[in-house]
């Protein structure tokens, strides 16, 4: 059978994956990008204004957790790269896999229509419009900042993480009272870099579901060398056993002053930060529970305490949005999109969706892993069930992955890679292969 | 009988723990404090030049091994206080014992001589000479910076951390290429502090020794509570547990990239830092081993490697130093000087010192004890033993606190404080007091 031509939107992670998987099973593709660089949220400065990534960032995840299977970090990374090394890294694996020739730099996907009888019109910023039997979203979920709504009004500066680069950028934090509010990793960045007592600030860290707090080292080794869920003991018995372990980790978040989370561990993705308990506990942030209204300057909080602020730093995550589509065609409100393995829409068997999960530990192995679904079942060697049983697999799914969690916005995305991987090498692959036709031999 | 007519030189916590025990006994002394105020080394940009403190500095011990017995630390103060509150503790504390009075602030004891039938003779500042029958020497041992001397030239701009300040102070340090030599506490403090990638610079981070890195919290809770010696296991073997523990905490020093320790863990004073790992991890800072020689602005290392720097930082250390005695009356060069109980010079019975070790987990509590002796030594009711017997046991303490350290000047002065008390409170001072002539009763 012949491969489906094929779009691709974006040249981030989950787009580069999906081309080089694409090309290596000689899918007919283009992919789409925007900007005139690859690497997404991972270029920092990106001229397409989606990168979230501020000067001092380095990723959460460490080198041996990260790497493409296909495509082994450098040695010489150390265990935690910079993000200059992580686009270094993804300008290598698109040279090495020659995908920069398939790719439509500076030419944004404008609209998404599919037509009647299936397959793709594209409108485009070169002003064209092309057609596509294959449509894969790759746009990325950390890129439409979102902002919680507080009653009063607050008459200082305010702006979101996504937009935060350093403490002269884009606001000069030197010398002010500022605000954190969240909990989450770049949260925890934000509010201890502003903190040094070098820039002579005042700086509150404002949460509402408060966080558990796990250390990047654990006895020396990166934290995620010890932590991998193993696929054949269920995952809610994992739970228990790192519930368990917590506190020989990093104690109660109320050990430094943070609100007792309204979650147990592992209820809740845990905020990775080795500096956030020390600068609490040195008193250089001091820690509040969710803001209740703001009066002017003035911040009031949930428990009747107030501050005076001259910035407030939103890092309250991302909205997932397809700008490209008509929002009553598809959209996700409150970040919940309903997708089979992730990847596929019921009903809507010429599009695929890459890289839409909060995967734990990292994304980046994780969309691989998708990219390799995609790329099979577009050469017609892997097929999907029937769209009730994608929808009750959705639900089940689920239930497996977040349904220990808090049911908010950030967490609708939560998924554990290792049992995710597991799941998709040992069962759904070999089973849409038979599905298809192809046995699994 | 009467108290001898006392001088302090210095009102440091040493100066200021020790008038304040002299004024319990109701000794008449008078300080001397060459600065227009009290507090030493944590006095911030302290005008007599002699605070190391930079401006984000934080105390490595928590205020639960910190405060004074008698003048307890403010609950509202954070585990781990900045240096401004503790400023503000150690003015409180003058306050509350009515130390200000006693204190002629601006008025350095230029010289000291002992005079032939014993007492001391003072040259002052304000051009005055003055008699006193005893002398206190606290005037510190954390202000005369050990700067190493390395082979060949080097062209960059050269300081002792001593005089560092923060990112911008005394040197603008943004996108400068840095070396920092040392791996103790100011050490690491300083590393992280300028490789913050915020700064956009290089940091090297050279170490003869290398050290075990210990954090500051464990579990949630300060790592100093603990940590407690007990005086009834013997020292040796209660290192030999720490050692056995130590990779539980932090692992070896060589996960990080910093050269193998030659010393176990607990054989020289580890340094604590929880952002030092994290940020060799990251690659922010990049571990070298010592320094071989210079060439211009190329520093070469012990293993054959090496790199382009702009500044060096010499995170390397104190001298102790008595500028107003005659060297050849008194000095202390490698920073060996024999102390009975680290207080008294045998055959100089009208002299004492006060804060005159490195003690674990901190000097505060110490002083405070060693005060206590020397004001009963003064009112004669705690006496000395024989010049022999002093002698005899200031080898014998010698080996138990640090025989089995590195013998570097860093580490002559290093001293357990469980260890300490214990031993003044159940040993020497009822000793002392019984051959005052007092009982012990």
């Amino acid at each position: 059978m012949s491969a489906p031509s094929t779009a691709v939107i974006g040249a981030g992670i989950s787009g580069l994956t999906t081309s080089k998987m694409l090309s290596d099973y000689g899918v007919p593709y283009t992919c789409f990008e925007m900007s005139d660089r690859v690497g997404g949220n991972w270029a920092f400065g990106n001229p397409n204004g989606r990168s979230s990534a501020y000067r001092s960032l380095h990723i959460d995840t460490s080198k041996h957790q990260l790497s493409f299977k296909d495509f082994p970090m450098p040695e010489s990374y150390p265990d935690f790269p910079h993000h200059t090394q992580i686009k270094d890294y993804l300008d290598g694996y698109t040279d090495a896999f020659g995908l920069r020739e398939k790719i439509e730099f500076g030419n944004e996907v404008r609209h998404a229509r599919r037509m009647p009888g299936g397959g793709w019109e594209l409108d485009l910023a070169d002003g064209g419009t092309r057609r596509f039997e294959f449509l894969v979203v790759a746009n990325g979920h950390h890129w439409d900042p979102r902002v919680p709504q507080f009653p009063g009004e607050f008459t200082g500066e305010a702006m979101h993480s996504h937009h935060y680069i350093d403490p002269r950028t884009p606001l000069d934090f030197a010398g002010k009272r500022i605000l954190v509010v969240g909990i989450g990793n770049s949260a925890a960045d934000i509010a201890v870099e502003l903190s040094s007592k070098t820039l002579q600030t005042e700086v509150t860290l404002s949460t509402r579901s408060s966080a558990w707090i796990v250390p990047k080292y654990i006895a020396g080794r990166p934290a995620d060398k010890y932590y991998r869920t193993v696929p054949y003991v269920p995952l809610s018995w994992q739970r228990k056993l790192a519930q368990w372990g917590q506190p020989l980790l990093s104690g109660r978040p109320e050990l430094y002053g943070l609100p007792s989370p309204n979650h147990k561990f592992f209820e809740a993705h845990p905020t990775q930060s080795v500096e956030l308990p020390l600068r609490l506990g040195s008193g250089d942030i001091t820690p509040k529970p969710d803001v209740a209204r703001f009066d002017g300057r003035t911040v009031h909080f949930v428990d009747g305490s107030s501050t005076e602020i001259d910035i407030a730093v939103y890092a309250t995550g991302y909205n997932i949005t397809f700008p490209f589509f008509d929002p009553d065609f598809l959209s996700a409100p409150d970040n919940h999109i309903s997708l089979y393995k992730r990847i596929f829409a019921p009903g809507l068997p010429d599009l695929a969706f890459a890289g839409f999960a909060q995967a734990t530990p990292t994304l980046f192995p994780f969309v691989e892993c998708q990219a390799r679904v995609i790329a099979a079942y577009a050469v017609g060697r892997y097929a999907l069930p029937p769209d009730d049983e994608m929808k009750r697999v959705i639900a089940a799914d689920q239930q497996k992955f977040t349904g220990h969690m808090l049911d908010r916005p950030r967490h609708t995305q939560q998924l554990d890679y290792f049992a995710y991987e597991h799941d998709i090498r040992t069962h759904e692959l070999p089973a849409g292969t038979a599905r298809a036709g192809g046995g699994t031999r």
